[in-house]
């Protein structure tokens, strides 16, 4: 039997550049990342089993209703969810899984699963963020407002979290990250095949 | 002001090769290495401040009535402790230390210290571990089997530890724990000064 593989649940506030880091860490290590479901329709350019499973919403309540999801959340009309499934094979085939997954879906994550680990990704300050958004282009000053305003109450949620990593230089960060994720393989949580059969050895050798 | 430091307590069985992997990461990596106080008389080659920091009997008690270990015990009529001065001092200008202690006082620590990380070193397998002891050369046959009752009692404590390692191979295990120690910089309870500080930016930002 393969040593399982770890779940990695990773938050942060919009901007911290969490998308980018996950990409790169699926890209030079091999990192899986967790598929989402959800009953919103798929948008030109989306395919099936990429960017999400597509789901009707009688699908996706018949779902929740037999436990199939980590998480799941409902969104101005949509559901988004985890499902269990692909997480867990992967992780019995010994494969690391990452959830990019918003606060509220992780505290969900760990309280269903005391064994995962949450991270939780920042810049290293709020002007660093305000910069971020606005260079990103895309957005109207009133929705960096709002982002940021959103940032602020998103600051309780940081020590709800196990880890929290400053994205400040990405190169940096991803190797960083790389090291946390590795290192949660030792965590005691993840540890448990190896503590019984240690102490089912050691007892074995007194009889 | 640095950023502070990280203690790691560092335990685990006899024989599990402990005493190399903490010299190996003081030479390595420059981790530092708490020095324990002791009322038992210096060895022949021992230097004070070197091995141990030799103390009397009044001057030990006088020490605890003060509240200046970490975290002291007793064995056969004398007094063990890890001084808090040295390991404080350390963490402040940023250095990372390393306690290697046994299994109760790394419980102590931990009690009375939360953000303290025990982590637990064990070989492989039982057999490894007896084959170690045995290479050693240096143990009478009846003292290796007291060791491994020993071990088998102290697996209780493997779960009260928040990481578990293996050493099996001594270079893999030492980059292993060198990247673990690097990840505990990460953990909520030593990102304290950084949520306050990311917190306090957000706020007076909205201002």
């Amino acid at each position: 039997m393969p040593k399982k593989g770890i779940i990695a649940v990773i938050s942060g506030f919009s901007g911290a550049g969490k998308g980018t880091l996950v990409n790169e860490l699926v890209k030079r290590y091999g990192y899986a990342v967790s598929i989402s479901a959800t009953t919103r329709p798929p948008r030109a350019g989306e395919t099936e089993g990429k960017e999400y499973f597509f789901k009707t919403k009688e699908e996706f309540l018949q779902m929740i209703k037999e436990e199939k999801f980590i998480e799941y959340a409902k969104y101005v009309n949509n559901y988004y969810g985890t499902p269990k499934d692909y997480v867990f094979s992967q992780i019995n085939s010994g494969q690391d899984v990452l959830l990019e997954i918003e606060m509220q879906g992780a505290l969900q994550v760990k309280k269903n699963f005391p064994d995962v680990s949450l991270i939780f990704i920042t810049p290293p300050s709020t002007a660093e963020l305000k910069k971020r958004l606005i260079n990103r282009g895309t957005e109207a000053a009133d929705i960096i407002d709002k982002r940021i305003s959103r940032a602020v109450e998103e600051c309780s949620y940081m020590d709800k979290y196990d880890y929290i990593i400053v994205n400040d230089d990405l190169d940096k960060c991803i190797i960083q990250m790389h090291g946390l994720l590795q290192s949660l393989h030792f965590t005691k949580n993840n540890q448990k095949q190896l503590i019984e059969s240690i102490c089912n050895n050691f007892s074995s050798f007194l009889l």
